[in-house]
């Protein structure tokens, strides 16, 4: 029986997911690797491969396609732009999985587009075919979809609205190098910051957050009333908001998925949301659905098997 | 023999080409018409095209696609939006064209949209698949093409790039009663007015401008030495870059092509445009080609004829 895999690549471990060529998630696996860049490591993953696979009663022959989803620029024609964030020789490990899994076509995607592909899969944008997933996690991600088609771009930037430029005037330095970025505002971090600084600024003791991605602590603080927590988010949605305007004058998409951790505060920040987004778009484009992505962190996953069944046609 | 006609719609007259399915064209002829709203005015055009025809020993049915590029939206379904600037029945004009060529397949087709199809036919951009055709005119238009298909958008507002926002303090009111759309200041009238304002906020008379749209006298003054029309041109350069830098963080085109009446220009704005833009782009998509538009105001007659041949498949 056919199989299709779509694995998520970390710096220190691999989850697999099995599927059915019809979207079905079978099982998922989490697997520790050194470093995927010797013989060793990559056998480490075809052989946790295998092991997955025997469970379901399936043999390496059973694999169609295999997508692997890796958080960095991957261009229109396939080719892996450069990974500041984890060690990957991506020819060695295509090179391994294709002796390991000869029927094989297999596919690099970056992470936001993959998640972006989960969802029109399996998830949120089914039958969908214009759309874009915002992936709000430690950075911002973007997954933009045309045509029933991903925007990789020329350059593997497609969809890298996190460095969208949403304010000028900004002295602080963004991770790509760049001042104003949205990626400053409306990710995990950002919104973080936002916060203490607003309560340092007033003079305000904020509450305890755990780690600098705690968004969860700042929505529960806005909840129960906390001004600096209210403008934080606030000034997250004007910026998202100001930056999905943009968006819509380029591709003016059917809908907009908001995606990656900062998206289990949805119901919270939904609203004022959409209210500045009807300030800030262009007329015909304010019909557009703004919703939650569906699929969770397991978008990605889902969205780089289907790409590579894709790719085989 | 087949044949193929590109219109484009004006408000007070047609320009019929006429081609061959390969992207020839055999004759371009203007014919005035009154308002498009009445079987009489249907008519006008219908046996104008046939006289065209019957120049080239042609006859009705040889017509197999006949595209009208429109100055308004038309969305990816080929809905027709609201058309401030002309007086048009679209259903009236489709239906007087179905009846004279029957075999016909008819598009309407955003006139932005239309350039950048056209140039993607029989111009500068021809065996590009992802591309940005900037149209600067008495507006900014664009037409946005990705993986070799137009982005024509869910509501029909795909590659409305005059409208990105590049200036949230602007005080003056854009056309679409947003402020500071890339068009207040790269259009036509942009230039002139920048220039304008310019001399009287430095207390000197300004060259001659012969109406509003009048950027060949500023690109003559900056020849000339004029410091005023330097800067008009420098902030025109500096808000496009800017838009064209949010535009690669969305869907990271191989290519920009200027076109519209400023890009007369093009020689003179070159080379401070992309040094611009260099200092705004994301690192990956700073080799992106900065080009000239080639067809120059025949663009949009070519892409609608082109749309239409593509949609009868």
């Amino acid at each position: 029986m056919d199989k299709v895999l779509g694995i998520d690549v970390g710096g220190t471990s691999i989850k697999v997911g099995l599927f059915t060529p019809e979207g079905e998630l079978l099982e998922e696996r989490k697997i520790p690797t050194p470093a995927l860049t010797s013989e060793e490591a990559y056998a480490v993953v075809t052989s946790g491969i295998i092991r997955v696979l025997s469970a379901h009663d399936s043999v390496p022959t059973d694999v169609i396609a295999c997508g692997l989803d890796i958080p960095g620029p991957v261009a229109d024609d396939g080719t892996v732009g450069f990974l500041p964030n984890i060690e990957l020789d991506p020819e060695g490990l295509v090179g391994a999985i294709n002796a390991a899994f000869p029927r094989a076509t297999v596919a690099f995607v970056n992470d936001a587009n993959a998640a972006a592909l989960g969802e029109m899969w399996a998830g949120s944008a089914q039958g969908v075919e214009s759309f874009v997933l915002i992936a709000l996690g430690t950075g911002v991600g973007g997954g933009v979809v045309s045509g029933g088609k991903l925007v990789a771009g020329a350059f593997g930037a497609g969809g890298e609205i996190g460095h969208i430029t949403v304010e000028r005037n900004e002295e602080l330095t963004c991770g790509c190098g760049r001042h104003g970025c949205l990626e400053q505002y409306a990710s995990a971090t950002g919104v973080v910051r936002l916060y203490l600084e607003e309560c340092k600024r007033r003079g305000v003791t904020p509450v305890h957050v755990e780690h600098a991605t705690d968004t969860l602590s700042v929505f529960k603080a806005h909840a129960s009333g906390d001004e600096c927590a209210a403008l934080a988010i606030d000034k997250m949605c004007e910026y998202l908001a100001l930056a999905m305007s943009q968006i819509s004058c380029v591709m003016d998409p059917q809908m907009y998925l908001i995606g990656g951790g900062v998206a289990g505060g949805f119901a919270t920040f939904a609203p004022r949301l959409r209210e500045r987004f009807l300030e800030f778009a262009l007329s015909p484009c304010k019909n557009v659905k703004i919703e939650a992505a569906g699929l969770g962190n397991q978008a990605a996953m889902y969205g780089c098997a289907y790409e590579a069944l894709r790719l085989r046609g």
